[in-house]
């Protein structure tokens, strides 16, 4: 790659199934130049979340499906480094939505200021960002946990999950985490300070659920789907939440399961126990992000939540970093380092 | 029956799989006497409902089962005969829970008067009573249609959805009805004046509901579940709400229906549309009963609320009745005349 060339990576082509490395296909391309108005940036963190997956099938969703030979979306924390409009300027650190690429060029009205005093880069698109956010609202506005309730959350070591957990807590809750293996469970426990939580792998996993949930379950977080939701449901008391936000088990699936067909013990689950579920989408939800922004730094500063990050090195090694992450491969919030941090 | 002796019709098995005649069993017993602070009533009309089928089994529910050999539950409407306590006397008509039988004694506490000159008496166990009590509550505190929003709602004739349909004609949504048969969706066209009815037995209901939703579903009010809440999902609106007060599709069913678990399915609809999907019991909503007796009352005096009965004579013919509405077979609300209505 010269000054004057960027890497990019586009889907190469429709997954099915588990995405391959096939599926994508890193590109050299010009560096553009910014026009009026523009401002180029270059990539320092490159976030890969689940959602990225439902962009790279083509079907309705809330947002439209990346094209083929298109660059993959995604959230970027970078520099500008050339162009001047709406008060930005080279030098300036924000966050975009640059997808998997070097270099982006954004409109200013697509662009945030990012303040590494106030927390590091890379958690623009994590704590501070998209995710943490994710948590916060859908535990604030449809989880609303009442002091002694029981709050339950899978991906727990996860970028989402482990805000989950945490909000949970802050908010008086008892925290129950799941997560695959003992040494997620053991870092959801003693760094994040849930409760407990749970290892979705054990031959015993229902019962474990059951026991560390004495009281029955009253916010169930979903951003997994699968296994996990059978486990739950039985376990909800009555008025429960159920934000859900994602259904990871699932979104490699080119079908639906083997039955039977579990809809009607759902429904009837949601109505004895008077359940409300109710999906969301952050960008419903923009008018909380200065609340966000203010109480999550606070939380931060003091302490009150913790974060871990797995941070992959280099462009080329997101689409094998996106592949672990569908398996539930990474271990906290996954991220690509595409650029120099300048302040790391 | 001489006059020191009831009537009753107790469980005489748990049904597996549709009820069957043999499953309910007519006694004779000693007309009881009311002891101090109980009143004796006399059944006018017994309502029979759906809910009553999930309380014919021994399995959690919000509420205790009937046990084997006890008198099933029921909605009546009757007479006070004997007793005198918390203000009533004997010639009172009263609503209580009297169960399937010609007489029951009750505590005044529950017990409420019911007035002949604002609707007719069988009305207290039907439009005036917990069905549409139902349909104003599901739909004024979870559905919340908004003026030209689409209301979809099946068992459209029958009791609750009804009254679900013309309530959302008067909120300024469209009503689109689901029934089962030209005549009864004629009915609900032609008589209730919802804007559309679908026939769920044809073999183009899936087009023909599309087609009646050019706008997509905003409120669905889910009172069936199985094919009609699978054709339902594709079209819901984002941001839709749907409201769970029963799925009576399932209620016979020994098991889950065959595969693929819909699940996923379901769940990923509720993500991307942000749909609300909210299990409610009418019990839980006692404080909207005044503001639901004077609007109804109103609605009905200016002919706003229409109603159809399907009016079954004596208690002996409870059992069959009942079997008929589980299978639909009931057209307008089901009632049982156990007694003469004075007033009819």
């Amino acid at each position: 790659m010269s000054e004057t060339e960027i890497q990019r990576i586009v889907l190469a082509a429709r997954p099915k199934g588990e995405p391959r490395l096939e599926d994508f296909r890193l590109e050299t391309a010009a560096l553009p130049a910014p026009g009026d108005g523009d401002l180029l940036c270059e990539t320092i963190y490159l976030s890969l979340d689940p959602y990225m997956r439902g962009r790279m099938i083509d079907g309705p969703s809330y947002a439209a499906p990346v094209g083929l030979g298109e660059v993959i979306v995604g959230g970027t924390v970078g520099r500008v480094v050339a162009g001047s409009a709406g008060g930005f300027a080279p030098g300036d650190l924000v966050l975009g939505d640059g997808g998997w690429q070097t270099h982006w060029l954004a409109a200013p009205a697509d662009l945030r200021r990012v303040d590494p005093a106030v927390a590091p880069l890379s958690t623009y698109v994590g704590v501070m960002g998209m995710p943490g956010l994710t948590a916060y609202v859908g535990l604030g506005e449809i989880g609303r946990p009442q002091p002694g309730e029981t709050v339950v959350v899978a991906a727990a070591s996860g970028a989402v999950g482990s805000v989950v957990g945490q909000l949970a807590r802050i908010a008086g809750a008892r925290a129950v985490g799941i997560a695959g293996g003992a040494d997620k469970c053991a870092f959801v426990r003693e760094e994040l300070g849930f409760d407990a939580c749970i290892d979705h792998r054990s031959g015993t996993f229902r019962q474990d659920l059951a026991a560390a949930c004495p009281n029955g379950i009253d916010v169930y977080f979903e951003n997994v789907g699968g296994p996990v939701l059978r486990a739950v449901l039985p376990l909800m008391n009555p008025f429960g939440r159920m934000p859900i936000c994602g259904t990871i088990a699932h979104y490699n699936a080119t079908g639906l399961p083997d039955g039977p067909d579990r809809v009607p013990q759902f429904m009837r689950t949601v109505l004895v126990n008077r359940l409300t579920v109710r999906g969301f989408i952050i960008y419903d939800f923009a008018d909380r992000q200065p609340d966000f922004d203010r109480d999550m730094a606070r939380w931060l500063a003091e302490g009150r939540i913790r974060y871990r990050e797995d941070v992959r090195e280099g462009l080329a090694s997101a689409p094998s970093a996106f592949i672990e992450l569908l398996r539930g491969g990474n271990f906290g919030k996954m991220v690509v380092r595409v650029g120099e941090d300048p302040t790391g």
